[in-house]
């Protein structure tokens, strides 16, 4: 193999396709990037098993081929590189010279047959999601997914489209996080993708692009076409929670406060609160009061703000963590706060329409 | 104790005076934050029997009285409280009360008693250096003091005032860090201050400032007083290195180069130098230019870069990191190289004046 190709142009596309890359692998080819030299590109793709990426860029193919790279010494490589256009010519026994400038770097490449191949998806359902609004579903519910594997299924986001609606869900047995969007013209479908891909899929989409994301599924794969980037991921199987019939449909009181107020309240209340001492947050709400407090081994705190309550008061418990994720994912100034008795879930939602609405499941009280 | 103050004030002075206590200590004491009211001023400080940090600011005093609270908690609270004023009540029995707005907290102080005398210096030799000046030979010789403690007294920098001249020099086996500055009016004397004091003691001080730094020195100790802060340290004692012998006097080639080209090619050529893959910078000056090369089991680098050399040409190796602390620590575009055989010290120092002089050790290379 041997090419010429432009240094920033090779830098941002290795700084992305490394995210798909195993940090730490007992195989050397997936601590790798693949590089393939063919019809005046270059193909750089990462894989670790669950997710793969791949892009291309224009480059001068003198003799194609392909080789893998070590890809965080690659990414080093190329990011402390000074000149415009860097080479790369990789020999029949691998030994590969990276050159620009006066810089010169002779490493040992890693066979491109050992990179595994990577799944393709043939059997297409197609779907088109605004970049924008594919990232703020994603980061909106993010939080909430499981971080322990007692039920895999729920380590992902259950997409699922009905009556062109698409609807985000992430449950993690404590709080539930759901996203709703309108579609156009799709079919009714429902997959559950992996959180981690999720995560690197929106550092790869535009807060203010609305480019469409191509989707691509098969039973088992899911791809996804963004700017240029190719992500790959397995999907997750199993029987996802009934997410409708988790979330109360009654409301006994509805509470309207500022969610950056409200978060700060709670920060503080907290400060007593740590992994070794644990203790909920007592709430009481009455009479257009949050009253807060929370009794560790260190003392007390206290501490209230003012908010608009429809309906009757009451005091309930909550994990302050669990109270905090769901409000810093809400996206607006004030959020409604609807409940249904002390030991039912409470809503977190917009107070104008149903774009979002978060779950936190209370803590029972002790008596005081 | 019973006193009421401003909340923005209150946080900065515990931000910094929390740089003196101890993280983590047998004695609960040492790692809180002592506070005493009295006469309308409320007296913080924080003393980890190394270095000890006092200030204080204007309060209204309803009781006098002193008691220690737990730093990190302390500092969390104040951090994280809106109101304008904080008023702090301590009983009889310890249970300390921290109010402001509608934010209460109630904890448990540690009694005053168990707080550390901190040693006051007496029998004073006073000392005057402009902030901004401390602060610059301070961060130009931090870099090269010793880590280890297989000889105490270089854990820390020499000052050493001679005829008017003032001296700062750090040391740790590999290299050597001089910083020299006029004074007025000084008698002579030197001293070692201990790394951790010098480091915190930057913190305070302010790059545009040239108020005075007021010195007071007993035997063991030092304070400095800074911008209305107190800081007492205990001084090192033991033989400091003869540094002036250990400067090479003659000098056999001189290379002018810039500074910021040359790290650069130094943290491209070192990118396959690691803690498991250790090996030396081969380093060639010759015919204006500086040719470095480096080989580890990963490969090989390459990298040169223009300069201008008056003398004969030579190659050495060094220690990469070396290298690169001591050119970031040099404050000018261009710098002296000044070189006295491949096995001499090398001399970096700026091209006009002898403001810093630093000495890297160099490697001795094995036959290409």
């Amino acid at each position: 193999m041997k090419i010429i190709c432009d240094r920033n142009q090779l830098f941002e596309v290795i700084s992305n396709v490394s995210r798909a890359v195993s940090p730490k692998s007992t195989l050397a080819a997936l601590e790798g990037i693949l590089l393939k030299a063919h019809a005046g590109r270059l193909y750089l793709s990462g894989y670790d098993l669950d997710m793969g990426m791949s892009a291309s860029i224009g480059a001068k193919v003198m003799e194609e081929g392909e080789i893998v790279l070590t890809a965080k010494l690659f990414v080093d490589m190329i990011r402390r590189m000074a000149s415009e256009s860097i080479s790369i010519e990789a020999d029949e026994k691998l030994l590969t010279v990276i050159k620009g400038g006066f810089t010169e770097f002779t490493i040992l490449g890693i066979p491109a047959e050992e990179f595994p191949e990577m799944p393709s998806v043939t059997d297409t359902a197609e779907l088109k999601i605004p970049q924008n609004m594919l990232k703020s579903m994603i980061d909106q519910t993010l939080f909430a997914i499981a971080t322990n594997d007692s039920k895999p299924v729920h380590t992902g986001s259950l997409f699922e489209i009905s009556d062109n609606v698409l609807t985000v869900v992430s449950v993690d047995g404590f709080r539930l996080a759901m996203r709703k969007e309108h579609l156009r013209d799709c079919e009714d479908i429902s997959f559950v993708v992996p959180g981690k891909t999720l995560s690197e899929i929106s550092k790869l989409l535009a807060d203010d692009s609305d480019d469409m994301v191509d989707v691509y599924l098969s039973n088992k794969h899911i791809i996804f076409n963004v700017a240029g980037y190719s992500v790959v991921s397995r999907l997750l199987e199993g029987e996802f929670l009934d997410y409708k019939a988790a979330i109360p449909p009654s409301s006994a009181t509805v509470i309207t406060v500022n969610k950056r107020e409200f978060m700060d309240s709670i920060e503080r209340t907290s400060l007593l609160i740590s992994d070794r001492l644990k203790s909920p947050l007592r709430i009481k709400f009455d009479e257009d009061t949050i009253k807060m407090s929370c009794s560790t081994a260190i003392g007390k705190a206290y501490d209230e703000l003012s908010c608009r309550i429809n309906g009757t008061g009451v005091e309930m418990g909550f994990n302050n963590r669990y109270l905090i994720d769901a409000l810093r994912a809400s996206d607006c100034d004030e959020v409604n706060l609807i409940i249904n008795g002390a030991l039912s879930p409470m809503k977190i939602v917009p107070l104008k329409d149903e774009s979002f609405l978060f779950l936190v499941l209370p803590v029972r009280l002790k008596a005081e």
